[in-house]
């Protein structure tokens, strides 16, 4: 089995190896200057703050169908210890173990490969057990801070959620830039709303994975046209799953991470950033997305935070 | 073995117990409003961010000597695995166990209690292996955002580093808020450079945490005069260590996270922004240092943000 | 809500309090002498070996109702790394994190506690989550061999497994006996075979949980009457599940494990076991079931065999 | 680099591929029938069993050297939790994190691979993150369990502890079985005692591992010609470290478990052992050391047993 040739031809049309250099493994956060944070930071308004990462805990939202995502076992190691003594301050700590994709989190560009390659051409086999990832590990995006835009794509349509078979398509998008009345501009990270999120918090952790709206195969093209530096959603999987065309599984993965070097944010929670968007009539704010920088990661934990 | 009577004294003057009520569980994060952001936001200038989190990674600062607080263990889960067939695209998956304040972390107020209580005058023993904290988890510090103000002590006095059995005292603190040219206000996050972390940069873990210079027992009130709502630094222990009064351990952790309800932050890295901050001659930034929302969290890993 | 006036009643007459000492961590452990490991070596005949672990895989029989008993994740932390140079000997390791009862597993005496206590009187509150249990650890069950027994109750009823809302009585017990052709003696280490393991390993991990056969309430008192050194057997709960009394949870445990001092063991495989026997037309065996020694554990992955 | 053209002399003289079929996954312990083990379990006189595994936690003997190999962090998930309501019978759990090959362990023959080779000539691109050793995994050497023999190098040197720069050699092993006054036999798991877990048990861990005494690059051939099933010892590194050979690293690696298909153990405890052997002047015995079944497991914790 290989890629279809319709996957080939959109790969060729959004494909962004070498045009930051050879070297380069942060891919779209280059379109992230100085001036676009600087401007980013000029959208704050109200100083009103929306956390948009799930809560981390045992019960959390997968469901073991992917092997190795594991739910953070989250364990206390000591508990009000006194370390130097009977009567002493007493202190507490903890550990975790977790899949770094668990829950709310950013795929390394390196967390997808195809025909061999990963981003800017580099071989996949650079991701071996002991080093991780060599080129593009999650530490190289050292700081995920611009301007963010919430695109409503369910609300631009009087919907609570999109339909778990519906593919957000360009025009989609579109739609809700213009419900939101904003240009997207270069260095803009995009948030796409669905609702699907909703799914989970009712607590079907199965309905919410699985059927799933997400991106259609034809949004890459309108990132890279918009030069968008990232992107992320309310679902398990980012694109419509099941996917659009027979036995094309994760073409939008492929598309973003590898040919055109975007990161991609999953399982964000948009819900509170949507009510407030919509009460303060503004679609744009200040957004930071730090990733912990695991060396090598092909993923990590993130708790975003927009700030009104 | 009890803790002295100049303790409790101190205790009396910062204790903010009930100052935002009964069942408040976030402390001096109270002080961060939205017009505290708002203005934050306002202090961007140039757009340039600088990351305040270290790498990672096995080889990490831990050296074992506090028992559980172990350096990540970071491990794929499968790579370019082929999950659909073969010729599909293929996805890298990582999974991590690590101590919660194992390198650049917040103590969630949790994180320590003495006399049998945690902050806001709880029981201690809300803390169990099955809930982790039911007060004051990390997880209710919801989105900590806020102006950052650097008092880079070192550097205020003409050295690269303080001596290991320097305790940062009030009159440092002002001495640096005076080179930096600023006054500290309510909400601020304070970041206090000693320099010490270039001894773990340099490869030395052990003479990195002891011995170590840090706040001193005096700083506590001049947090509470100056409402600052969390304070961080770049030392293993946040206090001077060994600390500066016989047999009285941690004092300083007891004081800001017990008494005051006040967020402390250990193992940031500031030597970059110390140059950003010098170069920029100015010290106040806007700061992002999202918690994982860990339930129940007595800490949490963050990858702070200063946005200049 | 309290234990019923039955429970007591029973827990008075299967006490061992105190009969091996204060000082005893052990319980029923301490019937297995150097002079019953001699007969148990004197019953191999044939050499033949059955191993009656589950394998460890993150698709285990965990499906996540029991809070943090997480499948093993089990992980490679290198793949045929060269260490010391290319072309040299390379070297694979692995690394895993699973809960200690979360297979084929014994439970530490310290697993229980009911009205306060564990085994011999001590308070429950020695179990901390900074020395684990400092009594009755698992460490303390230093070896595990003796004569082992089957008592294969399904099959000496002609049944390939108990119906789910069988709980096994101290005449089932006495009836397996019987067609094994044997008699239980002090020290021996009973194996209980329901045939519900059949259940998980057809892939119904809920179904094998619940509802379940199991040992009824009864059998304590039959154990001790053998004298009896521990007991395991192929379920989840060990015991009949739901319980045969309402609101009467986890009678068995309390009364096996606080009570009496005899470890339980649960998820053994005795499939292979059981034919084994059938084709030997021999129940009784050399068993060994060495804890793997958590100093502190409330329970331990076990991988017994039973030599013919 | 290559390997030395005398490695390759040796690995022709014990190479076992082949030997047992090309399916085979087991390699020598093929030598452990029915009969040997019958034979073994008729080596038992007193009933004595003696335990070989060091404690498991976090301060274990591994000092951070190897990556990834990490001591036990074993945390407690739940304490005395009254899972069915207050007053009901309560319950503790606990999880760990560990590498498989920290403690006192079996080396699967997967463990190292050679020139692209695993045992029995299969490709060393067969362990992969997903299945980990998709053969010759821990989990198919089913059950371990045959005559073992202490050969104790150390006393019948009338040494505590060999020196550092100890290689044990072919002589060194018939010396120490003269002076047990037995023959190994087809099937045996030899123990080999050169003393050195004593410097781990007086506390100095990087003493233990460096320099050490162990096994010569000359013994393979002989553990061949005696057709011994299995062998451990009480070092970190099972062969003498630093090498012999200059730049020949884990050649005794390379020659057990690629070439022979042999497993190894280390950091076996044989300090009791040896005063048991010594005191029942016997040096053979019945000896149970099963692997956990971690399914493509490269090693496994194991708690051996030595039944006198």
């Amino acid at each position: 089995m290989s890629l279809p040739a319709e996957f080939h031809e959109i790969a060729k049309r959004v494909n962004n190896w070498g045009r930051w250099g050879q070297e380069d493994e942060i891919g779209t956060l280059n379109l992230i200057t100085d001036e676009v944070v600087k401007d980013a930071a000029a959208t704050v308004r109200s100083g009103r703050r929306v956390a948009l990462a799930l809560p981390l805990q045992q019960d959390g939202i997968q469901t073991g169908m992917i092997p190795g995502r594991v739910n953070p076992l989250h364990t206390m190691v000591q508990i009000n210890q006194e370390l130097f003594g009977p009567g002493t301050v007493a202190t507490s700590d903890d550990a975790v173990t977790m899949g770094l994709q668990a829950a709310t989190h950013w795929d390394a560009l390196t967390h997808v490969s195809h025909s061999g390659k990963i981003y800017n051409g580099r071989p996949a086999g650079t991701i071996t057990p002991h080093t991780r990832a060599r080129y593009s590990g999650i530490d190289k995006a050292e700081h995920i801070v611009s301007r963010g835009v919430l695109l409503d794509v369910a609300r631009a349509k009087g919907l609570d959620r999109l339909p778990g078979d519906h593919a957000v398509t360009p025009e989609d998008l579109d739609e809700a830039a213009a419900f939101a009345g904003l240009t997207v501009k270069p260095g803009d990270i995009v948030l796409v709303r669905t609702g699907q999120l909703q799914v989970a918090l009712a607590g079907d952790k199965h309905g919410y994975g699985y059927p799933s709206p997400g991106l259609s195969v034809r949004t890459p093209e309108w990132f890279h046209a918009h030069d968008v530096a990232a992107v992320a959603n309310d679902t398990l999987t980012f694109e419509i799953f099941p996917p659009e065309i027979e036995n094309l599984w994760l073409p939008v993965h492929a598309l973003d991470l590898v040919e055109m070097g975007m990161l991609q944010g999953q399982n964000w929670n948009l819900e509170n950033l949507s009510t407030a968007c919509a009460e303060a009539r503004r679609y744009a704010f200040l957004l930071s997305a730090m990733p912990e920088p695991f060396v090598g990661g092909t993923g990590t934990p993130v708790a975003p935070v927009a700030i009104l």
